[in-house]
């Protein structure tokens, strides 16, 4: 196994969507909804999803691809503010190996008629 | 109330100890070391410090300045390389206001006699 090493990076991400901050939030928010965009997929095995939304609740989600080892996202919930913001810190992982934690901001802003989703990680 | 806003930063701070790299990482791997440096301290009332220490576990405090409101720190381990590295997410909230969310990366690098200690914020 190779040594473990540390990066660093941050990027941020803008979308537009043409529908209310509430319906944008909700697809984040309501566990049905955000399985569907989140961990569904073609080629993509979903062995579990479990979302308890809520401030220091966690999502759990163990998949595979195309029949590869088995994955994992760990998310807790930092700060929830309805249809506004959501901050989250998460760790994914392959086998026994963990590659990569961050602190992920996503922003809820209302513009025009629709919704500007400003998401940043670290 | 103020509107909820968000702002993002990152920092490095790296301090060197004239210890090994094992010691360094039990300060902070055992709760009882580590509450002494991490929550002790003059005019701080502590009422409750816990310390689950392994990747998915919770470090919680409670704590009040000088009789002040109700202050907690809410950690996830994230990462634990046993004497080499600790990724952590906290959320600090004072009150009903949770006002920050951190994810931190503490590196433990073996240096000369000691160890120089590497912490990242973002």
């Amino acid at each position: 196994m190779s040594e473990p090493f540390v990066t660093h990076g941050s990027f941020t991400i803008e979308r537009y969507y043409e529908a209310s901050p509430a319906r944008v939030f909700a697809a984040h928010a309501d566990p049905a909804i955000k399985r569907k965009w989140f961990v569904e997929g073609d080629g993509w095995e979903i062995e579990s999803y479990d979302c308890d939304f809520r401030v220091g609740g966690v999502e759990t989600s163990r998949f595979r691809y195309q029949g590869g080892e088995l994955m994992g996202n760990d998310t807790v919930f930092q700060d929830i503010v309805p249809d506004r913001r959501i901050v989250i810190a998460y760790t994914m992982w392959a086998g026994e190996k963990r590659f990569s934690s961050s602190l992920s901001t996503i922003e809820f802003k209302p513009e025009g008629t629709g919704t500007r989703l400003v998401f940043t990680e670290h």
